[in-house]
């Protein structure tokens, strides 16, 4: 029977979420744990494929599992058997049809920022000391509302075959001394979210003197700033109709 | 010349605030990391001796240092030599009566609990999946708030002369499945948070069936609750007139 669950990991210790030769990734992680568990393979599908480095709080995922599987019981053995930085919940049976990636309708991340040192946040935050003109970033994150093709922002090798995505949400917030910026939209492409914050605060720091808009509109990857690092990165929710 | 600072920390790896024999402290890494840089002993006082695995988002703290001190350079200095989970900021010149601990007007304390394994906040967090009755949970609450003899959540060994504390803030927020307790007062007394908590929790299980205000006016340390695990536990900030 295929169920859906959610999962929250902190990204530091794996190679990202898909399965790699000779490194760690979250969807092995959670492979493995799910046959100790129910003894036979247990393909895992996630929402989407985080970098290495990159965290979630309610990544989407789907798994087969036996018909007669008690779930309560399930969660609890898998949390188990999965090391203390990786955790599932909300398992539950959905239809057959049911897919992690195709079904899901909306995702939310959010990127950090600190301009110092933040112990509380280790390996959580982008640490960055550079002087950084805030509205501008702030009216300059307004550009990336709206459905546009983001092919500035895609790194190579995604194989995506749209560069369409439709924003709905990015602002940034502050508190205690750390900027989150969150961004929704019905999908991301590639390294869309590092690329955009990397552009917005080179856009901040006065290294760039192009607008978002003109980015966007140039569909050239090589007029976007920097990439920024995966560490401030985290996949904040996947959402689905009904679930 | 005397200087205050804020540290930030993540207690998992340390025995408390305080210097201790055969144990790393926060103390003894902030006094080894001053020294380091200034070239001469530079003891270090906190205005709150956290417990081992507590954590600091904004304790407060002086030290003196030579007077030719650069302090802007300083503070970039000693977060390099102190260890990730350690940083200082707000290094100022105060008058030399200035004293961390005495100085201080109000601390406030967070206490984070999930009912669930929490990768995000590993360490951080008490997990307990017990059925807890919040509603009741937040009504006993409300019996800290005011100046009361604290001495039925005083641990024994304290040494204060007083178990006197006023109490301005006791509240419960939820956010992504996390319940954080905010509590705020001039003063609190060892182990008064941790007890606090214990008791409240106990008592939204069904195991305890005074209520806060019976066991506060008991003065009685066998009247309350466990003591709830120093990881969910963070000193969220020191005040002090003007800094």
């Amino acid at each position: 029977m295929r169920c859906f669950f959610r999962v929250e990991y902190d990204g530091r210790q794996y190679a990202g979420w898909q399965v790699q030769r000779n490194a760690l990734s979250i969807q092995s992680a959670l492979q493995e744990a799910f046959a100790t568990v129910v003894r036979r393979p247990c393909p895992v599908t996630g929402a989407g494929r985080t970098d290495a480095g990159v965290h979630a709080r309610a990544q989407g995922a789907h798994v087969d599992l036996p018909p007669d599987a008690d779930l309560n019981r399930l969660v609890i053995a898998v949390n188990a058997v999965l090391p203390y930085d990786i955790a599932i919940y909300s398992l539950r049976q959905v239809d057959e049809s049911f897919h992690a990636r195709f079904s899901a309708i909306r995702r939310t991340y959010r990127y950090r920022l600190a301009e110092r040192k933040s112990p509380l946040l280790h390996g959580r935050v982008w640490v960055n000391a550079h002087a950084i003109d805030w509205e501008l970033v702030a009216r300059e994150s307004t550009a990336l509302m709206g459905t546009h093709d983001f092919t500035a922002f895609c790194a190579s090798g995604s194989g995506a075959a749209s560069m369409t995505c439709s924003v709905d949400e990015a602002r940034w917030e502050t508190a205690c001394g750390v900027r989150t910026f969150t961004i929704s939209a019905d999908r991301f492409i590639y390294k869309m979210v590092r690329s955009a914050v990397g552009t917005l605060i080179d856009i901040g720091r006065g290294r760039l003197s192009d607008s978002m808009a003109a980015v966007i509109a140039s569909r050239d990857r090589g007029r976007a700033g920097d990439t920024a690092p995966p560490w401030g990165l985290t996949l904040d929710c996947v959402s689905y109709q009904g679930v």
